[in-house]
């Protein structure tokens, strides 16, 4: 037997509407400490890592791991009919071929299930080497989801190039080249606000714009995004889901015979 | 002569957003009474009536009983250059073959009249029996058009249960299965947002998603929603204008047959 | 060298929402007195006349005269890269073959720039003679826009006739007649409300929907909009940008024979 409640479903829409894009389908691994899904994306190139801690969860229960694969766009469909604050109950018992998703608005008079069939994926199972990086950035999420927006009008790759004093984000193409740089921030009053970069030493890196796009689609998860970087490993762009765990989107960098 | 005047343009701009899509067409018998409209959709499936009284109107003439032939996307059209709080007169003179539409701005200072052909329509005067139905169901009429355009992404049909404790809507397809239950509601505070039933014995009928979602155009007409349910006879979708009239649609339930 | 700047980006943002429509690429010709814009639209139909004076930006230099042949289109997508509220500086070199658009955040933490080659375009000096008009109409912005997007639903062109008392705008099609009347309004509390007719003679003119509805792009610019009119001359349709200068319109009447 799996249950798992939480008392409004809009997190798991935002998660949905994040991941639904880059993942067709996607198994969710369900054990005690919680539920977590790792998949590379349609055209394995970026990997998506999300954690749900079992403790953020209003209630949780989990008799025995199971994993259930689920068609990402059919669970999306459901979660638009459930209204943000309703309560989620996701339910399957072991071993079972279907899962349900009970939607209960808060004054009891509605209550919705929806039983969705569960699919056979294969599983892969990707080591994710914990890294010291070069540069972490912390920035507000919807700017840098404006900067990527922006610049993917102008070119197909961004470069991001990380010092003490900021970030700059460049592109160019057959319009002409285009240039952001945001600062660090020294006023702390409006955490959700600043920018922060920790640095061991610079970094220049190339990334696609079309995925950069993608991972902000993960904004209204959280205020900040953060960015960690070294060369030659992949990007880490993370959105904190408060309480409960975190999105992970991992991109490898450009290398320069890929320019050419 | 005929002459018709609101204070405001904005209900009938519902009427004809609500019924645009299951008529290219249609005949308004306007009497002494007041102005009726009764026809078949477009696929002669569905029934669409509306009621109009004569003493709803702030200024109501007809002389002599006339039947106008519109086509309604056309008077749908001259409806959208009107502001909603226009007042709206309608005009024609007896045997003329034009209606006259004129909208006049709160100031005054600003008046258009908009003159469209009318066509000649096959009658259609269908008799409708009253009837005693085994469940009257009142609610939000939000809600319905909720649940219906939430259940049709599931399945092609929703099947009605009503039984004295709330109504179930239910569907089903290749996604999965999805049920949603609405209870009576006890508190009587907001009768806007109460869900009441009048029940002579259980009715479970099965309906075409399709067109209870093209009924549910007519939500911003009225508050609430009634739904009347008899085993073997049309359900009966009901907005009530306020003071001025009513908007029904009746459809037929889907046989078992109809279901293989 | 070139140099302008202003406070705010929005009104470039309203004047390339406005123009870049009717034209795919335009030559600024810039002075000491300010950056001036002519040409014939994409058709060649109509003629856009914009005209900022350097007074009006808040840091302005141009220490030799120089013209920019810019693509419209691609100066849009810079400009939509900018917040209203950022302080926008255009900036060239003196025979430069790039333009410089910088957007600066109002806390100076974003800094961007867009570079964007400049184009070789064809000079069209048109010389515009200064004319009395038998008509000369100011009207709220949005009530133009609203009935040139009304009446068009209904016909190609429309007819304008302009008495004291008020102005007529008129057209007809397959479906029906339209007209909409506009009284001169007597009370001027409300300057921008207001509709004030010079009229030396009456006028009766026709006008392609098209065209006019294109005008209307501009209505974010000003709250109020000038119509000028005599026989025989095109008419000009005048948006005034406060503190800056002006966007006119240019649009020869149609002719008798055109309609036929």
């Amino acid at each position: 037997m799996f249950e798992a409640r939480l008392v409004s479903s809009s997190t798991f829409k935002k998660i949905l509407d994040a991941v639904k894009d880059l993942l067709n389908e996607a198994s969710f691994d369900c054990s005690e400490s919680g539920i977590q899904l790792q998949a590379m994306d349609n055209s394995h190139v970026s990997l998506v890592s999300l954690m749900l801690r079992s403790d953020g969860f209003d209630k949780y229960r989990c008799d025995r791991s199971l994993t259930m694969g689920m068609n990402l766009a059919n669970m999306a469909k459901i979660f638009k009919c459930a209204n943000n604050d309703d309560t989620v109950t996701i339910k399957a018992q072991d071993d079972a071929d279907t899962v349900t998703f009970m939607f209960e608005a808060k004054k009891q008079e509605k209550i919705s299930d929806y039983e969705m069939k569960l699919m056979n994926l294969d599983q892969e199972h990707l080591g994710i080497p914990e890294t010291d990086f070069s540069c972490v950035i912390r920035m507000p999420s919807p700017e840098f989801a404006r900067i990527c927006r922006d610049l993917s009008q102008f070119g197909e790759s961004i470069v991001i190039s990380c010092t003490k004093e900021g970030v700059k984000f460049s592109t160019g193409g057959d319009i002409g080249t285009a240039n952001v740089k945001i600062a660090q921030t020294n006023n702390f009053d409006k955490e959700e606000e600043s920018v922060t970069i920790e640095m061991q030493e610079p970094v220049t890196l190339t990334f696609a714009c079309q995925y950069l796009n993608s991972f902000t689609k993960a904004t209204p998860l959280a205020p900040q995004v953060q960015l960690s970087m070294s060369d030659n490993v992949p990007l880490v762009v993370e959105y904190q889901i408060p309480d409960l765990g975190h999105l992970r989107f991992y991109l490898a960098p450009k290398i320069e015979d890929d320019e050419n």
